[in-house]
């Protein structure tokens, strides 16, 4: 899986940081990629990656404020222009379907592909055999959302020595040994997958979260996440600011990762106003309460 | 006066076109911008620009498509965060003020300034003592218009050798005689503005249409035009699809530019299809018809 960041900025765009959105791309995994929140010229920002518009299939928006949403109606007219054709599902707020519906409605665009919107009623969202979405609810001005995917154990890896002593020589036949819980050889044997395989390689889990005040709400929610996107639109010096605008500054950020243990943190949502200097200064400070902390840079990936 | 092409693509973005907008600056003459069109990332694009949002008081919309569209809502909002106060006018078709109105509601968005929604149902939309602009009708798909700037004539240049033998030095009296119709000095002369000026300077003529298959019926419109900006997605030998999807072909802009005997024609609205090297080409083909022809890059601005 990779995490690759659309948008940093807050608020408005700058020259260095585009308006929110996230995409993670599974295309090993599920051919798909799922993108979270989408600013103004997020298909922009994705002419600059690798990003194919035709392999999206969900969208989650956080909150409804502007620069997590103006970039909808372009993304899926584009999409469709561009032979996107499977369905789209886009969970979030809803009044988000008005807006989607609308701006599409008054500019004549005939999507090639449905659109499925999805409410966020229930703290299950999607789940398959291979990973399960929960959204928790944070703290802002308007109703705002973080979704945690949950990837599920995955069968362990085959053992080459056990296979041997069994006289099973590599060929198709291991990946029938893997896809099933037990074969039974030409000569009869029973050859039972766990007996072959090494121990259940443990899901990633990634958390995503919208605009926010730090609140340990969510820790139950993100414990133990191996990425924790969460944003800190101000530095320390500014907390005052953060407090009025219902956003967080870094170090809280930091001691929330710190308390639910995660294995890295990642903050997004940065205000225009730091230059990078002052964000590196920060940054330094950040790590003595989180070593694993980065700050997100636009068109920059990370591999999960 | 200035016109800034902030987008001359059509359709949907690409790496070296954006979608449309346009942006005619009249800093000197009325301390304005106004802008034709808003597609998405018109607002990133004026970032790269030495336009201010602030100034911009009248927004002009020739259609509804979303690429003509989509970056209102970013840019008002954005316009409102960076300070702006003073109203805008938003000229365009009936759905505009649907759009708007829903996309700045439903995120929660209060701008600092007014919205001022205006109609297109008279042919001069707008008139005061230096200019007036009319609209008309064009052939698209859908509802699309085209607007005319044309100023009006002002008073011709003082005649300095006039002033001498009439005794006047320069001096603030030389703005008196400019701005009024007839003086009388301290000695008791009486000065006619007409005997010591030049001849009335005439208005310039700008003509923005709006995507359109090509048609005659725009000439008694933009005659005479300092500059018509004028559709040209395909190139001619494409002229099937021009017909098809309600666009036209750079040398059918360039017939009418001839037609209607502007001064300079300004192709816009450019298929990503098509190259630098094939638009180099077909430009060669289209000053034999119109010598005058250009074609739009984003970023670039023409003095009129």
């Amino acid at each position: 899986m990779e995490l690759t960041f659309l948008g940093t900025g807050s608020g408005v765009p700058s020259k260095k940081r585009n308006v929110s959105s996230i995409a993670l791309s599974m295309l090993q995994e599920r051919d798909e990629v799922w993108m979270f929140d989408c600013g103004e010229a997020t298909q922009h920002q994705i002419l600059h990656s690798t990003i194919k518009p035709r392999k999206i299939s969900k969208i989650f928006i956080t909150h409804m404020h502007g620069d997590h949403i103006y970039g909808l109606p372009g993304l899926l007219s584009s999409r469709s222009f561009q032979e996107g054709t499977s369905a789209v599902e886009i969970y979030g707020p809803p009044r988000l379907k008005e807006f989607i519906e609308l701006s599409l409605r008054v500019s004549e665009t005939k999507l090639k592909y449905n659109l499925i919107f999805r409410s966020l009623d229930q703290n299950v969202l999607f789940e398959d055999d291979h990973l399960t979405v929960k959204v928790t609810k944070l703290k802002h001005g308007l109703p705002s959302y973080g979704y945690i995917i949950e990837e599920k154990e995955s069968i362990g890896h085959l053992l080459p020595d056990k296979l041997k002593a069994l006289g099973i020589k590599p060929g198709p036949i291991y990946q029938d040994i893997k896809n099933n819980e037990s074969i039974t050889l030409k000569d009869g044997t029973k050859v039972n997958r766990s007996d072959v395989t090494g121990p259940p390689i443990p899901g990633k889990k990634i958390s995503i979260l919208g605009d926010t005040q730090a609140t340990d709400t969510v820790i139950p929610f993100i414990e133990g996440s191996d990425v924790l996107v969460h944003e800190g639109t101000f530095i320390e010096n500014d907390q005052e600011l953060a407090q009025k605008y219902y956003h967080s500054t870094g170090n809280e950020a930091a001691e929330i990762a710190k308390k639910a243990d995660v294995k890295k943190l990642i903050l997004t949502h940065l205000s225009s106003r730091y230059h990078s200097d002052d964000l590196s200064q920060e940054l330094e400070k950040l790590k003595e309460i989180f070593p694993k902390t980065f700050y997100a840079e636009d068109l920059t990936t990370y591999q999960i």
